[in-house]
């Protein structure tokens, strides 16, 4: 069994976690926990209100994941959360982070002198969180070491994606997007061009 | 106010709910509900557990979400369910389907006559639910009357943005998918091709 744990806090983005989350509970013997500091219920963008465990209790997981979201601000200079997290980042294998959930795992130390990217839209703002850290503006996504990172919404199911086929090879990859109908884009190093993807 | 409301059952896919809910929360005015047949936690694909509304109880909606997932298959033949699903989708002055959750819609009569699509995996299995619905098999999302119905999980986010575009033009579906950070495959008709947008 390997423990997917997903970090919640209050205004995550409802879909910053669950894109990545529904690649990865779709691998066998993969179990996706929903843990937040306090534990009870927690809410996200789109009304979403999940069920959680309390972090510290729920044990040690395999990967821990960090969804960006608006509530990232306010735990940017929450000392408790943030000694907190690097803990849990400290005890996890793997480490993945979307959206300004880079910001985070950079406020609490854990990404100094890894390479990682977050949104494009509050790139300014999350590099200030993490002096130290070897921010590419550019990239979808990063992997340096346990951690990787992605920018935005696609970015963070692209990423799941190429930790798939890091772990068990592209084909399996390929197969869990046609499963999902979606459409992988499996460039992790390319600059996000919105419009030039679209033809416009 | 504009009130969305999403059908959830046990076993949804998690993503066909948050993916368009995630599109549509990001409008102003736009408030999302989530309801099931009981009310109560409702678990999804991805060990996602939502705290629902009982859908009898919590008046009309402006536009009602119906997402896929295996939980599905056993909900088909639930005359009970359908019964309720039928009273909701007319009461409703818009309907959005994705996945198998066009199965459903289907099953309950409420797409006689009507273009739809479906999941491209288990589409046969969707057109038996409806012998008198307009299958669109290459379609990757479609519009008719007040249905808008999706294939998979990259459709539904797609058909929220053609709803975007549709109400408020294609500027704005442009900007929240620029603002998620999120590739918008702007094209409804096309067949779903990923190996071809793969370039593989």
């Amino acid at each position: 069994m390997t423990k997917v744990t997903v970090l919640l806090y209050g205004d995550f983005t409802a879909l910053d976690a669950i894109g990545p989350l529904d690649v990865l509970g779709r691998l066998e013997g993969y179990e996706i926990h929903y843990a937040s500091l306090s534990g009870g219920p927690v809410s996200g963008s789109s009304g979403l209100t999940v069920e959680t465990e309390v972090l510290s209790a729920q044990g040690k997981s395999d990967i821990l994941l960090i969804p960006g979201g608006f509530g990232t601000r306010k735990l940017s200079g929450d000392a408790h959360f943030l000694n907190a997290l690097k803990k849990v980042i400290d005890e996890s294998p793997l480490v993945m982070t979307v959206c300004t959930g880079s910001a985070l795992a950079a406020a609490c130390g854990a990404l100094d002198g890894r390479h990682a990217t977050g949104n494009k839209k509050a790139f300014d703002w999350t590099m200030s969180m993490g002096p130290k850290v070897r921010w590419e503006r550019n990239a979808r996504w990063t992997k340096d070491g346990k951690f990787y990172t992605a920018a935005g919404v696609s970015a963070g199911m692209d990423m799941a994606l190429g930790f798939v086929t890091d772990r068990f090879g592209k084909g399996k990859a390929l197969s869990l997007a046609e499963s999902m109908e979606y459409r992988w884009n499996d460039k992790a190093e390319e600059g996000w061009c919105f419009l030039k993807v679209n033809g416009q």
